[in-house]
């Protein structure tokens, strides 16, 4: 039989079971956002819980909270940062849209933490106190928006860039690997000049050379930390230098250049930099999505399809069909890239939601974009952990497509002009001619100049 | 040199040039509003002249407005329906959000027609007054939102059923003639079991009749109208048979069943049967993209590509590649439906975006709605008279897969087992064998039974 | 220490943890496809249950499976059905764009339990083989499409549209409870003519019956089972009658009108009702999104807002400002609003991707589906039960605004033309008076009459 | 009667206007792609007049054209920039997914207007072609693209840069002007701790600030030109270095650092520098949104809204309620914000879909582009000059509302806790007291020291 205490807030008292550390607050949530399964990630909890302590300290720091507090909340916090806390943090993503449940969670089970470790019962409130000690020189609607971009930066640093390293480095790789193939290259799906397969890799990378370069630049601004601003943006009830001194803490912890930002009163009520890391999700995701369209079309077949790969086997592809092998890698990133892009119009429009000193759209954007980080780095690793790193070219099919291709025409018409060039073309597809067959009937060319001017190799630019 | 006259409103006077119709609060407008080139559709112009001419009848069979009036503002009506004032409406999609000024724009045309034809001059509001006669009984919160709806209801049968009808009948006419066609079945990209390219087809043919479906069902909703309801929707000023008298006219002169919709509160202030109408077009849209993207795919090649289809050749394809042929209709009408999702998303937010008794982005709504309606509608006979009509099946090239996959293996599951079938399949793509020798090879089937069992046609269902 | 024990598919051996009843392509799934930590929905676990169980059963009765296999298949379903094994579907979302690893983790868990059931150890595939036996008659491109239908409808019945109900309810009740008071109108956020406030709320009661109209409607196509298409809509190795006779049984076990789906190529290669359904729920979405913001709004104050209403209040609303209480639920609900239109986006979008015979986004479109219907259905039940069912009208305010607004005016505008009015209005404004003293004084109307022309109770068309 | 002369290309002969300088494949278009009223954007034209220019000089300098050629074509390609020709460039957005008729539309203008100059008749194709000669060592597929980027940054540079630079400087003034007038803060809607409202315009200067920025670091890769890459990236038919020459002559021309881009395959088959500034323009819409809204609430009223500030009144604003102003403005830059939000889920989609060598959803990108530079520039110009400079304080308002605040008590706090501040606002609230009396009659402070510590003026931080 589970058992419970009695905790109190400024609304009254409410039960709260026994073994858990949050509080009234947090009860309340429970009680009133049962909705869906989506929790606050801990992504969140934890850089709350960096913050909590930089706060204290900083607190402790200019006198405005005793040492004693400051060492209980500091053990309290690293306790948390450390996951050895994560069960008490049950809240819904979708609760107030300031995230002052999710912070107030982390202020109650800090206190109620301290207090246990000053010796005093759960509940107590006393000698640390949930709103006057742990939120000291604090609002939820500097804290949470704090946590955000420690929680984003942190994760963008520690899961995606990563793997999209890696991923651009196996493509890289493929790209020197593939370099000497030549393959027909394709606009609008119809046969064009040649390329070689390198040189279509190479494409890859530098798209998402792209993305990773709007993904790092996008980071500049949420370094920017919105601590100091406390309700409003004024920084009431806030020392002066609480904001500056909490960023620096967190810069020198993490590594990362947070800084505290100047304009407060933009990082409460706006997004602006959230939504730009989300818009560089977003353009990550369109890439892959057509790296990985790409990869399934050129290894579509084996026999009826373009069969210009082979992708990695690894799994049977079909429940009915012997044999099948399918480009699942491929599928599940492209859903994947989807899913990205349907994150960034929720973050959108919440973005553009916001109202005189607040947007109370938080819970959405900072959850939507540690998906979309998650996903993509997961999706990214797989990717080309299964499917590119394998990646074979069909060395034989290449050829021939690039041997039948008329598009070769293309390189005679500086010498005989495109209508010219056009004619050959014509009489060789609707006789099913080589073109140099139909180049030598009409009297264009001699086989002997065809084969001087057509040379694939020499069309793709590699010499 | 141009001329001017003066018109006044009730905030003073502008000048107006001499030759235009339209009063003070149009000049207004321009002078504020010049954002942009997109114009107020001239389908909302002439819907509003629906409006009035109904309303001003209204009016007059309630004793509230003189015969005489009513006499001149019908005149005024039926001239603007027809187009003969085209060029007096020069407002911009992107002013006041509920219209106004397209409203107001109407009034002063019809106003100014009125009393020209009474024998007084332009700017003269008398004996018809804009506002007190031609708008009598009216809001723009209610007239605008009415002639929305008309101007949908009456682009969808105009425009696009028509359109979407004749393209279903061309893919079906495709799909009679295409049934004897056997073709490779393609899932994940990948070979699987045979189809017949009719059947392809018929797919296409049942997606669009649920986009059709869809497309007529939002149109219920669609015929409700907000007259009557006029400024907030509760119908102060206008007699309370007003809204449901226009809309019978409206229903008899059109021939659709227009009606006055039962609560104008919810009609003001939200735009639910247009965000319906939108997502429905939408839905159209994924579907035309896939049967497009599909279309492009098989008429891949004409050498290195699919190759399944022989798409008419509109033009050259390249300004580089001589004799190159692209699926351009198919481009084209994948550009379209991409830009309906684009303002399909417009739509829902500008829908969600109401305050109390208005929705103030009705401009942004009816635009974007008529915008797709008018792209798909024209996109759709493009690509049928240009691209589906003239389809061929390359009869060779269908016939050659269909002899060489691997997947033909499937039938022989019911009676070998998967797993022994998964074995006869990984031999003949691994040494490059067929089906047949590989599965006599290992023993499980002599040649007489693989050709007894593995019969493409049977596997169509067509039998 | 776990324990392993060996399961083989058509690509090999691979260990699979002792305790689990899944099988080799399951724990393939697990190794290639860890992305995030989104679980296939159990809706479509117990879908797929009711599936198999319906295709043992059609296959028994066609002859095509032995009694006896058909028996414990059937067992194995009844008790996936009713959760016994829900810890043995660990796959994740972004898998194959098919589900097939889905369908096979379902053929696997049943055939092992089969087998348990039949005396046989896990893994032996036999006598119940998982694709011979348990997926007989069957591919993943027909299976799961048809489960993520009945999921979809199943949840729409189970979760959404009783909580749309009482949602519904609760604003009618509010509605009579609201009508004889009188408010302010507002268009355009500016005082307009007055209102009820029970006028206001009908408005939002029939913006969602609008919606639940919708939303059932879309219901009709939903109800079609791609079951019986097998892998590319043609019915391979699938009895002529299956889909049909599976879908009876599927209909009459769950009470809904399920049927087999005429043209199956359509159901595998797109997911139109699917799309159509995640519109509507958009739709909804935005409709919730106007009605949580008018609540927001005029709950606003207490003293610095509109205050016309007053939220109960559920929790202490900030961690800084003492007192303080806030709109929560109404921003819960906002943020699930705007969820959801991103989860339409990617629908969206993933439903355009189709290729050939099927479409390969099949784990997104109904990950976004149910977590849509999750959402709202949970926000809905919040928002009614700790927001609407609370909710006071401040009638002093109400009052207190009706009095003081210059725009009851409209009413004499039938009597004193537009401009006349429009004089009176900016005399009141600009020298702060009231409209009575403003018309008095510019000797328009005497004292009594306009006491008895303006009577805000019989502007709002409640006599 | 129109006269009309003949024209050919590789398919054959084609009537033209005979008083048009396009030719065949431009009279092609016209046929086959009359897709509603959208017309290829002047900007596209004007930047292939630059490329064509800077090519032919280029192929002159190179020894590929004879200077005579050279010669004529530049002619025609000022005048063409200089808007002589536009009357001749009348093809659709809605076409092939290239441009490739856009393409040659200008090819065939440029050659018939230098054959012209040359002494030779339109269409004689000699002796300048518009393939051979215009076209020389360019394709669709590296032109267009090119033509894209310029004519962005152009419109960004021309348009948009210095529109957005006079709002910020407009709000910048009234940061100053409004800094000294207090007004309460808003969170979540409800009261909060005093700003001033100079701060809180100071908070949309940044929030422009940040837009700015994105858009310019956004112009980095904007000004890569795929120009070099012909057919497929490789450069097939171009020298080696023609793509630098020609960037280096566009960059001194416009004056903006354009330079050859390192990887053509990438820019032509991807187009991520586009979508990732039609990203950044959405972020500055969703600032924009949030601004406007903003204000629209705070000149809501002017009797029962917010009444904070009086926005200009600068037409009347209803049909039906004289003497109502609304905020047209913010509602206008509003829906424009909306718009900017479709645009982007259009173009975030078409860039995903590229295949291969070549995106075909060009026109498509390029003209939601520059519809939202342009929609964006006008709107924020109007706003700027019709609503922001003529921006007006409500002081009165402002001050009463601070005044009566409950959530000064938030200032109390760091002396008597959290827990009994709140009391105060409890009893305030519900016994409709001042603070000040609450916490007189709570005996919690003197009358005196609540005076000494409640002084809203040092609450917002400007000391």
């Amino acid at each position: 039989m589970q058992k419970f205490r009695i905790e109190s807030d400024s609304l009254g008292e409410v039960t709260v079971p026994a073994d858990k550390y949050y509080g009234a607050q947090t009860a309340r949530s429970l009680m009133h956002f049962a909705i869906g399964e989506d929790k606050m990630p801990l992504e969140v909890i934890r850089a709350l819980a960096l913050i909590k302590k930089a706060a204290a300290i900083t607190n402790a720091e200019l006198g405005l909270l005793p040492e004693e507090k400051k060492k209980w909340i500091v053990v309290a916090c690293d306790e948390i940062y450390q996951g050895l806390w994560d069960d008490h943090f049950p809240l819904y993503v979708w609760q107030t849209g300031s995230g002052t449940q999710t912070n107030m969670n982390c202020n109650e089970v800090i206190a109620n933490r301290a207090n246990e470790l000053a010796g005093f019962p759960l509940g107590s409130k006393s000698p640390v106190h949930p709103n006057d000690d742990v939120n000291r020189g604090q609002s939820s609607n500097d804290v949470f928006p704090t946590a955000m971009h420690i929680a984003a930066a942190l994760s963008i640093h520690n899961r995606l860039l990563p793997e999209i390293a890696k991923l651009k480095d196996a493509l890289e790789k493929k790209t020197k690997e593939f370099f000497p193939l030549l393959k027909i290259g394709r606009t609008h799906l119809m046969d064009a000049t040649p390329i070689s397969l390198g040189q279509e890799f190479s494409g890859y990378v530098c798209q998402i050379e792209m993305g990773l370069s709007k993904i790092q630049s996008s980071l500049t601004d949420i370094y920017g930390l919105a601590i100091g601003g406390t309700a409003v943006g004024t920084g009431i009830n806030a020392h002066p230098r609480f904001g500056e001194k909490v960023a620096e803490k967190i810069a020198q912890w993490t590594g990362f250049p947070f800084y505290s930002a100047q304009n407060k009163f933009a990082y409460l009520a706006g997004h602006e930099p959230l939504m730009a890391l989300s818009s560089s999700l977003k353009g990550l995701a369109a890439s892959l999505f057509k790296i990985a369209s790409d990869i399934r079309w050129m290894g579509s077949g084996p026999r009826c399809g373009l069969a210009e790969l082979i992708l990695p086997a690894n799994e049977p592809g079909s429940s009915i069909m012997p044999g099948k092998v399918n480009p699942t890698q491929a599928e599940a990133l492209s859903m994947v890239c989807l899913q990205v892009m349907g994150h960034d119009t929720a973050v959108a429009i919440a973005g553009s939601q916001g109202n005189f000193e607040l947007n109370v759209f938080k819970p959405l954007i900072i959850w939507n974009i540690l998906h979309s980080i998650r996903l993509l780095s997961d999706s990214c690793r797989n990717f080309r952990r299964f499917c590119i790193e394998g990646l074979q070219a069909n060395v034989k099919k290449l050829k021939e497509y690039v041997d039948h291709s008329l598009m070769l025409i293309t390189v005679l018409t500086p010498k005989i002009g495109y209508d010219q060039a056009a004619k050959i073309v014509k009489k060789a597809y609707s006789e099913d001619l080589s073109l140099k067959a139909a180049a030598v009937e009409l009297g264009i060319l001699t086989p002997d100049e065809y084969d001087r001017f057509v040379q694939p190799e020499k069309m793709v630019g590699l010499d």
